[in-house]
This record gives structure tokens, C-alpha cells and sequence, in this order.
């Protein structure tokens, strides 16, 4: 990952919308040398007196970053003690430090609320800049020489601000087959329309994105060749597919050839699970808390697939971070990394809208960073992994419990190149159970464990379902999805997830798909909803009629 | 401004935008009963869990609602004891209140971290949507019965979403012929044009705005009739103006004949200050700390201008509040108050844009809110009024020991119907003084002290200038600009502030104009500000040559 000769970004700026490019520089713009003169006595802007901001200070009880463990905790015979650990949210073993953030300091550079509480520039305040750069620098090492960092209100604010900066109405953008919703619905509204390319267990498809644009006739598609690219690459939403090197160099070099800015959205990087293996085949896991070091950060972040940036000798990749997996969707809080143009421009659309992001969580996100410090919040990460990790393992466990998972390699789709697992139904001994289940050894549905993200994404073999004929692939997968509902279990329903799903233009593939989270309930109701659903996707494959 | 019956708001559909209607509503709609079943297992969303959010609580020491005085403290001999007051940003004799969020709470309803930074509805907390439905009802009485309230990240993200949602490409949008820049440069990208109204002393002309609407033609315009407005009513920025009943009513009734829908901005409605007399003239203020009590809320709020909502029986008002000015702009936090099917466009655009506002202010602001209470929040609005009061009248005495002040009824202009200040060199007969000033009686420039915000709006009498010739206020403008700026002092430059400034089609009136801000920099700040200035102006109108 390390980079030897940086250069600067080169001129992209032909990718501006007519939007962007008609954005109006600062009036001021000629007169800001003035505004940073040394005592100046400043009566143009209408800032109220910090005196007049009712809060003296703020405090916070900071986890410490070593809380969670560096390796998933595992127990052979029973959950039980998982249950203690994470059922009761009262637990008040954590331990954590108190953190003040004062109305003034004395300190130049200090956080405090009379700076973060004004009016202040989008780019980020000071102290959060100096952190954010460095650890774009440490993790992500660009390859170009001129990234700029310019924060926004979390990925989703900041798609919608990268499309509108490089798309005009009546063009089209590059997305993978299945994808975020949200980033749909900000660009369809515009005229704007997601050009799906065909994925596999990797993610897009290097083959499929060079054909497509290789092949590209603006007439029969009624659009130019798309000029930007919109890309979930880590625990991707919502296949959990994750991209390796080669098919991002693949990708990179693809998008470089056809002139194609890469939007990279990647919330769940730091969620990189690792491979899943069935409970009897781990090893138990260390319980080391392990504290924060410099050589540990340095080493752990080797590990980490590379970002786009990293092969972004042009500039031509716009990253989307966010802390809202990392700290809390609450934050509010993400940033771009980009050229600087894209950056200037990006700038003055916020200007007009969202202004700087909240300063009280810029304040106190920034107050946690800096007293973590680089090293201490790469341990949080590293700790949030393996908490994710353990919830994954957790989950799949609980499918392994209720169904027969029978381990094949999936030869083409979503998952081709991977170890899909097939589920089937058990013959259960238990004398408790009063359902009867049948023996047949029908496969209701598969997945792939994810390496990285918050969800499993399930197709379900509905043709395998007694009354199914082609075209059915919708209404079942509602009828499914409500039947779970009425029994009080939420999964994600697949067809919101198809890229052109808003369009009303889907395509069908004999199966329907859940998307489901093992992120945010306890463990006791992950098991719980997986007996749930345990049941009720049996009695639906039995059903012979609709 | 009590309202005796209320109706539901009419049906103005007709004026939402093709891009507001294009945007879909949730597919998830339909499914949106099954997500608030107690006990649901909700495996659907992305959602991490609270347990990773790594903050224990927060707290923050809060001043109390009657922390400042509810009557202008005056001093006849000195201002040395202001000084005191506010001189010194250390002066730790703040009375202040602990408040604390804790991640988890017993009592259902009360605010929490693990809520508050999770993902949530952009309708706002619900302990926010509570007091804020009872504030509007109390402080504005909206004359319509369906009014609701959406959050936004404050008036400027406010304004960006209204006309984006009511206006298409190639309309245009009536606001007063001087106005926010911000507020035009959210609209010019996207081919959507001010079209100013002429003002006078109480902001917008009533004659005028019936003028232009009876009298538009579309061809010579080029545009059709504007169906939307934007409006500043209270301490307009920059021209200090405030709107009385009477004009409001007439502007009401204007836009209801021609159909338009007025959005309200209204950040200053608090800084209500009344009118400014001489210091000789002022009777000593009383020094009552005076606590809360319904009693005083309700009597003061019967003092205030009454909001445009209050005459709104049809729903066409969309008022745009915001807590940057009474709590702090960092909050990046105010709200919709509009008829419900605005609103519920206005949200879908949120969704894909900033979402809800950061959960870290909304926690923080509810807490000190309903801390306060409703009684206690009117309180400290109450004495920041007075704060700003004492600022706005300590800044034109600085202007008054400065400059010898003519009152003269303005008859024509933007001042018309109020007293004008006219302001001349005085004869300094101090022996500390080395320069010799003009006796001569020529005004140089003149003012009407504000009756509501932040700022004096100051005409230059340029055509007083030994050496102008109409046609050059704009090069002498930015000349004494720039004299000011390099002699430590920085004021609003006006021509930023003409509404069609960013067009490149400014009207010249021999005029300049600065907009002056007494609402941040310390009294002796200002007092230091005042006498620079009259130092440069006197030598500026001195010159004989540019």
C-alpha cells in the first residue's frame, strides 16, 4: 500500500455539472485578506457574542478505546453469559473518561464552544482537519499528492452534494446491480438515472463495467456513456459482497480508460469481519483488551483493504467517510476526500444549503478523536470489528442451529467465486416441538457469510416454493416478508435494494432477497428472530397454494 | 392576535416544483404499520447498536433563563464598568445548571443518547416536536388549524429546501430589493432569479408588490408571474427594517389575491429592541432579574409582532425559525412551521440530503429547553433582547459622541416613513488631537437607528464626495472599504447585499451602503470601531481626488 512517487490531481474539471460550474464564487473572495489580519475588528458578519451561547461547558464520559475486546469471545456449550454481556443495556462495567470542552480557553488550538458554537467554514474546524489528514495520510495513503479534505453531514449528504456537483439531468451513473436506495432516490428526482452493472461475490464486475461502456451507444440508451460511478466496495449494501485489490485496480484502470469519476461510499470500511467458519471449527478466541500503540495501529492498518484512494494516481476518486458507524449515525458528521477542484466546488454547494456541519458534534466527536488520539481510535476500530465480528459469527451460528447449511461454491450471480451456503430444513428430535417438518431436502434459501458490513443478504429459492410460476418472484417475497412481520420479525425486503427498483423496471432471477442486520438488536433476539423465522419460512415452503 | 376559529389549510398543491414531485415517497410505506409493533424484532435497518456509541452521557452546565438583566443597564459618566461586564470573556460569574443526557434512561420519553444518536425521523425528537408545538401555538397562533412542524439544520438549509420544492428553473422570486445574499446565491445556480420589491422604512412596499403583480407581463419579463416569496420581516438584513401589523396584513392579502406563497425569514424575531433615543434622553433602566413566570410569558409575547402565520387562515405561510440566533449557530437546528403537504415534500427532500440534524445538538438544545421550560426559554429570550438592546444603543451613542446627529424625517427611500439620522464632522476641540477637521455641514452619511437584530444599515452620502460623479458609488464604496479594512476595521460592503448583486445588474442610487454588526465584538470593540471609522470617513470626505 505504500505509495512512492506522489503527483498532483489532474484537471477533471470538465465532470462539473452546469449546476456546479454556475455556483457564484464568494463576492468576498477579493477581499478576504483582510479577514485573518491580526486584531481586526470584525462588524461585517451578523455572528452573535459567544457571551450569549447558554452553555458554560460541555462534558462527556468517553469510553476508553481498548473496550472491546481484540478478538471475538466465544463459548462452546451455551450463550447464556452472551446474554449477560450485552442483554441488559444498564451494564455498568464500562469504563470511561470524563472529557471537557469549555466555553473558552486558554490554550490557542484547544477545543472550545466559543469557536465551535459560531458560525464557522465547511472545511472542518481546525483541530478536526488536522486529525482528519492525518489519518487519511496513515490509512488510505492517496496517490495523488493534492486530496483535500472537506467535511459533510454523514455519505448521505455527501452523495447527494457528488451528484449534483458532476451529473446533469438526463444522464445516467454507473452502480452495482443492487444497491443503497437513499443514493437512488437523490438522483432520480433530477432526471439522474442509476446505470446497474452486473456483480458478482466480489462486488461490480470488471468484465461487465468494460462491456458495457466499451459497448455503449448513446442512441438505443438514450444517454451519453456515464461519466460517474457510484460504488458500495467494502460489506456492500446490501449483498455484503467486498471487493479485493484486483478487481478495484481492474475497476480503477477501467474507469481511467473511459474517463470515470468514482464515487466511493464506503461507511462499513472498518467493519472488515474476516472469513466466518462454523462454531465447532473456531479456535477460541483471545480475550486480550490490548492497548493502543503506534506499531499495532501501523500493523492493523496493513491489513485493511485498500481504499480507491490508494490508486488514485489522477485524482479522480471522491471518498465518502462517515462517523456514523464508527461513533453514531446521531454525529451527523462524515467527509469527502477529493481533488481540490471537486473540493472548492463541493464547498460552495454546502454554503448554500447544510452550512458547517453541528458544531456541538463536531466539538465533542473531535474532543473524543483528539483525546483517543490517532492510535487510540484505531483501537475503538479495531474493538468495534471484532464486536461485529462476533455478532456475524453470532447470527450464523443461529441459522446453523434451525436449518441444514450445506457449504457450495456458487458457479455464477451475486456470489459467483464464493461459498454460498444452502439452507434446508432440519428433522428436529426435540418432544417439545409440536410442528411437524418435512424431510424433503428442498433448499428455501442461501446466503454468503459476509467478510465486512452489517448484513446478510438472503436469496430465497422460490422456485423451490409449490405454487411458484416465473413472475412470482415479487408477491412471494411480500407474502414472506409480511408472514415475518405478523410474526414479529423486520427483515429488509430485497426489491427495495434492486438499483432500478424506484424506476418500476426490475428484473426478476427466479428469487427473491431479504437483506437482514445483525447490527442493533441483542444477541438473545437475534436468536430469537431466527427461530422466528425458522418457522415461518418452513410453513411457507409447505404451503401449496397461495 | 388571538384567532377565534380556525380552518384546515387549502389545497396548494399547484405550486410545488417538477423536482419536488418527482421525488418518491418511501417504497417502505406501504410496510410502515408492521415497524411500530411493540416487542418487533427489527432486523431491517443499518442500524449499529446503542451499546457502540461511545459516549456514557453528557453533560453540560447550562445558564440559568435569567442570566441576563430584562432592562438596559445605563451609565451617564463612563463605560468603564461595561468594560468589566464585557471586557473579559474569562468572568467566571455565570450562574449556571448541571443538565445531564445519560445513554440510557428508566423513564420512557425522557432524552437519551441511545435515541438521540441513533438514525432518526426528520420530523424532529420527540421531546423537540412537543415543545415546539406548544411554542408556535403560543408565541405564533397560526391562524390555520393543520400547521406542522419539520426540523432542518436552520434557515439557510430551510430557504434552500422551500425553493427548490416550489420553484422550477426560469421563475422567479420576490424579496425586498435588498436582502441576504445567501439566501439568492441558494437559488441563481438553478436559474431561479430574485425579482425585488421596493422598501421602505418597514421593509417591503405593499404599493409596490401590488404594482409589479397587477402590472407583470411575462413576455417583456421573461419569466412568469413569481408565485413564491421570500421575506425578511423583522430586523431585515441588511436594512434593519421591521415590518408593522398593518404592512404585514397587506402583504398577506396581496399574496393571497395572486396566489403566492410567502416564506418567512425570521432569525431576529426575538431581538425585538423598540426604539432608540439619545442617552441624555433615557431614563436609568431598573436592574430586575425577574424570574420566569406564565404570567410575564404571556405578556410578552402579546408585545411582539405578530408572525405572518398569525394572519394565515389559508396555510400559504412557510416560516423558517432557526436557534442560531438564541442559542448558537453551531446548533445548525431550526424548523418548518408550514401546512402539512409542504411539509411532507420538504421532509422527502431532507431524506436525501442532510437527513435528521446531528443528534448530538438536538440532544443538547431538548435538554436545555425543556430544562428551561417553556416560561424559562421565553425568559432568556427576554434578556437577550436586552443584551442586544444595550448593544445595539451603546453602538449609535459611540456614533453620537463621534458624529454631530441630525434627525430628519426621511421622505422617499428605503427609509421613508421613519427618522434618519444624518451624520456630520463635529468640531473636536480635544488637545490629544492631532488632526484638523472640515467644519463644514455636510453629511456624510446618514442611518435610522433599528428597532429590531443586529445591524444599522448606513447610506453613504457619496454624491458628498469632493470628487464624485454619478455612477462611481460602487468604486468609492469599496474605496472607503478597503481604507476602513487597513486601518483594522471591517464593515458589511452593501453591494453584496443588492438583491440582484450576484446578477451583475445593480441599480445605483448615488448611495453606498455598509452593514454594520453590533452584536459580536466587545463594547470597547465597538467604542474603538466608531472611532477609527470617524477618523477614516472624516479624511475620506476630505480628499479631493480619488
Amino acid at each position: 500500500m505504500s505509495v512512492e512517487k506522489r503527483t498532483k490531481s489532474i484537471d477533471l474539471s470538465h465532470h462539473l455539472s452546469e449546476l456546479s460550474k454556475a455556483r457564484a464564487t464568494s463576492p468576498l473572495k477579493g477581499l478576504m485578506k483582510y479577514f485573518s489580519q491580526p486584531g481586526i475588528l470584525a462588524l461585517g458578519g451578523g455572528l452573535p457574542s459567544p457571551a450569549y451561547f447558554p452553555v458554560s461547558d460541555i462534558s462527556a464520559n468517553v469510553l476508553v478505546p481498548e473496550s472491546f475486546a481484540l478478538a471475538p469471545i466465544e463459548s462452546s456449550t451455551s450463550f447464556t453469559w452472551l446474554w449477560k454481556l450485552f442483554g441488559s443495556q444498564n451494564a455498568t462495567k464500562e469504563k470511561t473518561q470524563a472529557v471537557t470542552i469549555p466555553k473558552y480557553t486558554t490554550v490557542d488550538g484547544d477545543i472550545n464552544l466559543a469557536s465551535s458554537l459560531q458560525y464557522g467554514a465547511a472545511i472542518a474546524q481546525q483541530q478536526l482537519q488536522v486529525f482528519l489528514k492525518n489519518f487519511i495520510s496513515e490509512v488510505y495513503q492517496p496517490a495523488f499528492e493534492d486530496w483535500t479534505v472537506l467535511i459533510d453531514t454523514g455519505n448521505t449528504d455527501g452523495w447527494s452534494r457528488a451528484v449534483t456537483t458532476l451529473c446533469n439531468p438526463g444522464e445516467g451513473v454507473l452502480c452495482e446491480e443492487w444497491t443503497y436506495p437513499s443514493a437512488i432516490a437523490s438522483m432520480l428526482p433530477s432526471n439522474i438515472k442509476p446505470v446497474p452493472v452486473a456483480m458478482d461475490g466480489l462486488g461490480m464486475k470488471s468484465d461487465a463495467l468494460e462491456n458495457l461502456l466499451s459497448q455503449w451507444d448513446p442512441v438505443s440508451r438514450q444517454m451519453p456513456r456515464p461519466h460517474v460511478m457510484y460504488i458500495v466496495p467494502v460489506g456492500q449494501n446490501p449483498s455484503g459482497s467486498t471487493m479485493s485489490v484486483e478487481r478495484k485496480k481492474q475497476i480503477y484502470d477501467i474507469c481511467v480508460k473511459y474517463d470515470v469519476i468514482i464515487v466511493e461510499d464506503d461507511p462499513y470500511y472498518f467493519l472488515q469481519l474476516g472469513d466466518y467458519t462454523f462454531k465447532g471449527d473456531r479456535s477460541p478466541g483471545a480475550t486480550a483488551s490490548g492497548k493502543p500503540s503506534a506499531e499495532e495501529s501501523k500493523r492493523y492498518v496493513s491489513t485493511l483493504n485498500p481504499s480507491f484512494l490508494n490508486f488514485d494516481y489522477q485524482g479522480r476518486v471522491i471518498r465518502l467517510d462517515t462517523f456514523s458507524k464508527t461513533i453514531a449515525p446521531g454525529s451527523r458528521l462524515g467527509w469527502f476526500t477529493c481533488n481540490p477542484v471537486f473540493a472548492e466546488r463541493l464547498e460552495r454547494q454546502g454554503e448554500t444549503s447544510t452550512q458547517a456541519p453541528c458544531g456541538f458534534g463536531q466539538a465533542v466527536i473531535t474532543k473524543i478523536l483528539t483525546h483517543w488520539t490517532y492510535d487510540g481510535y484505531i483501537r475503538w476500530l479495531r474493538g468495534l470489528r471484532t464486536e461485529y465480528q462476533q455478532r456475524r459469527n453470532f447470527f450464523i451460528d443461529c441459522l446453523a442451529d434451525e436449518f441444514h447449511l450445506n457449504a457450495v461454491p456458487a458457479v455464477a450471480g451475486v456470489w459467483q467465486g464464493c461459498i454460498a451456503y444452502e439452507a434446508s430444513s432440519k428433522v428436529k428430535k426435540s418432544t417439545s416441538m409440536t410442528e411437524k417438518y418435512s424431510t424433503r431436502n428442498r433448499t428455501m434459501f442461501s446466503f454468503v457469510p459476509p467478510v465486512a458490513g452489517m448484513f446478510v443478504w438472503m436469496k430465497l429459492h422460490l422456485d423451490q416454493h409449490p405454487s411458484f410460476t416465473p413472475g412470482d418472484e415479487d408477491t412471494l417475497e411480500t407474502k414472506l416478508w409480511t408472514k415475518l412481520a405478523e410474526n414479529g420479525v423486520l427483515f429488509g425486503p430485497g426489491w427495495m435494494f434492486a438499483a432500478n427498483a424506484l424506476d418500476g423496471d426490475s428484473e426478476n432471477t427466479n428469487a427473491g432477497h431479504f437483506r437482514i442486520s445483525f447490527s442493533n438488536v441483542d444477541l438473545p433476539d437475534l436468536k430469537k428472530a431466527v427461530t422466528i423465522f425458522g418457522r415461518v419460512v418452513r410453513e411457507f415452503f409447505e404451503e401449496e397454494g397461495l
